[in-house]
């Protein structure tokens, strides 16, 4: 396999974009990579994005999407594993890189979901239709049930949840591009609406849009584009049962504990060695959930972890200093590719006042549905 | 990069499988590709699907698929590129065997289009939104568009495009998997039902379930799977632009045109290789412009070229031997694999009744909406 690098960003402002159609949001973020590496042309397009079809009534975004970019001709395809699919947008990216094929790939994740669909309906079209969502549940309801399962597991707290909450808007404060740029007490959050016990209005990642790009090219190559490339260390996707009554332990995300030592094994890293991370905090359960997959800590440990401050700026391991998708905004299919833009900034040391200091090895961390489907990739300044 | 070859393929019959649920329907051709390889293991499926959520209310396919096939944990994921879903599929699963980060990767097609969904709507949506659909036009109306246009330019007439129909139902009768297994007069499809003048029935692909998979690995090794590997010798998309309206010529597929150079510069052929090809007839006018983009007849030729029978069995360059997506079906996402299932079956020497005689080299076409994406593979027997 080449080394790849990832030489250039861009990314839309998160939020309620009334103004801004499914297709514009990408063009904006797809022409600022472009821009940011002085490039016009490229060899191949991939396109996260959960669902255009169901959102706004438009499949088929690749051609779409070359077009209004103004690049008729180019390959370009859509890849889709739910709020997963901006990962899985880079990884497809990065293996047509690293095989040769291609020299210069977009990676690209975008969702317009404010436009009048009905956003819990089509969403829960990531869960099982025939096992799950027939029957009623939606991904709150979802995520509940994984809250519960972990609080009966582990003990782990109403409280606990809420700490999450807190250290996500403390970060996306920091974060201009930011859906909901304030901190929250832990009061707030606490007495926030309930959506579905015990989850609260601000355990919740909000309705978003938004769109975001990266570049990739051999990293032979990476000098042309920028002096700040990024390499892809490793990439690792995993899947799980879709529907979470198939899973052994409701509470243990097994995917994202597959795909990270998939990832860690292309990597030859551990834990250990990273420095800062995003990871899909679509509830607040799913961060706790996710960190303990992950290893960084054991089963019943994150809790801990962030009521102790280490998964804040300044802490032993910073956690989505983006504001994560709660703070930061969840445009699903763009998220994975933001996430990615996120460590791209903390490892060039241009996140502001959200930088980690000395941030080496950074990774991205990117889920569908409640669990089903993990990638994640490891990015070292080079 | 390194050689890939397909080792073995799966596929269920294709037509209207009201029994059938879109994941069993991919569970029968997937397990039929890996039964007939002998491999219980493998490191990846990638899924053409072009609108799981807005047929039957699932996407997220990726762990289902992989859950369902007794695969939990495998990396799966789904692509779409509209009907070209399955030939994107396929390129994406080779190159990441081709990138060396994967050895046995499951490249699939599946879609199930007959369970309630209003077909025609969902599938305008792979048309353009803004500028198209919105103002009701379908898929039978663009490529009537198309007919007219290539009517007015070259002269074709109405028996033109009926004779594709009559050839691709020659061959279809000789197809076990087809959904239409009878042979059609020229009286029979002039004087079919109206749908989009000129279009009438007989000159439109049908609503179809059904799905096929392949089972990729590095040439060097395809010795254990299979005596009669084939190898992929080249890949090529092109996207073109979504709206008919915004082309040059609408009689001129330039996606088509463009994924067919880029697919014959990596393979190292030309036309005058190809022994037998499967191409996009989502409508019989369809095949004829895509033989004139393909450069197998110049603009305006590919009617005397099928007038001349020179695209049927026995002919100069025998075109959908499968039946095409007339009467073979076309279940939107899995064609692209079902062609390539096609051709090794005419590459290794099992097509029956359909057998080319001597196939050594091969290709597969595959084209989403009114031809804004096309992807092209060049197979040959090794």
């Amino acid at each position: 396999m080449r080394e790849v690098a990832i030489v250039s960003a861009g990314m839309t402002p998160f939020g309620e974009l009334w103004e801004t159609s499914l297709r514009d949001l990408f063009v904006q973020a797809a022409r600022e990579a472009l821009e940011n590496a002085q490039v016009s042309q490229i060899d191949g397009i991939y396109i996260g994005n959960m669902s255009g079809g169901q959102f706004v009534g438009q499949e088929h975004l690749g051609p779409l999407m070359a077009d209004h970019l103004g690049m008729t001709g180019v390959p370009a395809a859509r890849v889709e594993s739910a709020c997963a699919s901006g990962g899985v947008a880079l990884r497809t990216a990065f293996f047509e890189v690293a095989s040769g094929a291609s020299d210069l790939v977009l990676a690209t994740g975008v969702e317009k979901m404010n436009d009048g669909a009905d956003v819990t309906n089509v969403l829960a079209t990531a869960a099982d239709q025939e096992t799950e969502v027939y029957h009623g549940v939606t991904f709150p309801g979802l995520y509940a049930m994984i809250a519960h399962a972990h609080m009966h597991a582990h003990g782990t707290t109403f409280e606990d949840l809420s700490a999450v909450s807190v250290k996500s808007h403390y970060h996306g404060a920091r974060n201009p591009r930011a859906q909901f740029r304030m901190e929250v007490t832990l009061e707030q959050v606490m007495n926030s609406s309930m959506v579905a016990e015990p989850l609260r209005l601000l355990h919740c990642s909000p309705v978003t849009d938004g769109a975001a790009a990266v570049l990739l090219c051999p990293l032979e190559r990476a000098a042309e584009f920028t002096d700040k490339p990024i390499k892809i260390r490793g990439s690792g996707l995993a899947t799980g049962s879709l529907a979470l009554a198939d899973r052994p332990d409701p509470a243990f995300l097994d995917s994202v504990s597959l795909s990270t030592s998939r990832a860690f094994d292309m990597a030859g890293v551990s834990t250990a060695d990273i420095d800062v991370a995003e990871v899909h905090d679509c509830f607040s359960i799913a961060e706790l959930c996710v960190l303990e997959a992950m290893g960084f800590a054991k089963p019943g440990g994150a809790a801990e972890l962030t009521q102790a401050g280490e998964t804040k700026l300044g802490g032993k391991i910073p956690i989505n200093t983006s504001g994560g998708l709660k703070s930061k905004g969840h445009p699903v299919g763009a998220t994975g590719i933001a996430q990615a833009v996120e460590i791209l900034e903390q490892l060039r040391g241009e996140a502001g006042k959200r930088q980690v200091k000395n941030a080496t090895i950074g990774l991205a961390q990117n889920m569908g549905g409640s669990g089903a489907s993990s990638v994640v990739h490891v990015f070292e300044r080079v």
